[in-house]
């Protein structure tokens, strides 16, 4: 098969042409067309044409957070290797990951539930703003919306995009109905890579 | 929507049900059957009980190379970071990517290609054998066809498992005509999440 010879830094440009030829007359929203384009772009899936979610202002939000030297949070050390440190460097942020922490192991065992809801908790405690940046645990999603409910847990956003088959779709459900500013891949799909491609075109759009 | 009770260790045996609930009597080859239903568990993508192809043995030879301390070597940091590191350091494997080297960045720059390709030529020039984990640059799989065809090197396998639009597809296929040892997800999807859960599936399967 023909190998198309291109420079290395045109490779992602024309990707996003082919995804632009692919998707034809289909018309994205432009408030969130990178975003949507940048998941394609990282599964080759068009299904996040559909299945993505954005509460009103949730991208300027983000922004704005990143901008004052916001901090990210991931649930496994996959979507925090994935998240390009470059700009968010420059601004002061942070990508931070809890999940292997000693403590948070420990904790998990001694009360019988997941790392990942250990995991949010130390987040809530964090003195910075937290973008929380989930794209495996469906109880981080679940252990955000208690602390929200509970008023012990304000962060900036929640990227929901966990993938699996137990309680993902109705863990997304609960961040859409929590009303906290989130976008969200409903369905079973997502994934640490969505998680960080989410972060990474916010990131690269400003 | 109602979430399901379930242990912190039961969660993952579940999916792997519901996996086979909603494959029905689709029939896997035993084989091959853990790789792809892990491929399907990271992914929530049920095209991948079609579209991962492998080569006769090559499962065993990667088996056969990890109990020997084979080294794993990533085009990505994130799928370094996806592979569960705790029997690999067992058996004393090691998961090695050589992307963001200082020396890699230089190369690359210098000869106007990518990280990806210089990348694998460092590879190919450990003193172990080499097991490619490729879920992100099909530049990447092209060093590995040259290097191979010129006999600079000989990897136990290659796992072909980029995700895109330019040259993706016609990468992969040209591994399968290598006739190197190879899992690789033909098409344009996979990631590094992919090439991560392959690896894992492996190793937990030994």
């Amino acid at each position: 098969m023909k190998i198309e010879n291109i420079k290395p830094g045109d490779i992602e440009k024309r990707s996003f042409e082919i995804i632009q030829e692919i998707l034809g007359d289909r018309k994205l929203d432009p408030k969130y067309e990178a975003i949507i384009k940048r998941c394609i772009h990282t599964s080759a899936d068009f299904e996040y044409a559909d299945s993505l979610y954005f509460t009103e202002g949730v991208v300027e939000a983000i922004k704005d957070a990143l901008k004052k030297g916001a901090y990210i949070v991931t649930d496994t050390k996959m979507g925090q290797a994935g998240i390009n440190k470059k700009k968010l460097d420059e601004m002061g942020c942070k990508v931070l990951s809890f999940v292997s922490d000693e403590d948070v192991v420990k904790k998990a065992k001694e009360r019988g539930v997941t790392r990942s809801l250990v995991a949010v908790e130390k987040a809530a405690k964090l003195d910075k703003p937290v973008i929380m940046a989930v794209g495996n645990a469906p109880t981080a999603l679940l252990s955000i919306e208690s602390l929200y409910k509970e008023g012990k847990f304000k962060p900036v956003a929640v990227i929901a995009v966990p993938v699996g088959f137990v309680n993902v779709i109705e863990s997304k459900e609960r961040i859409i109905d929590l009303g906290v500013p989130a976008i969200v891949a409903k369905g079973r799909k997502g994934g640490s890579n969505i998680a960080a491609a989410i972060i990474n075109a916010i990131q690269y759009n400003m």
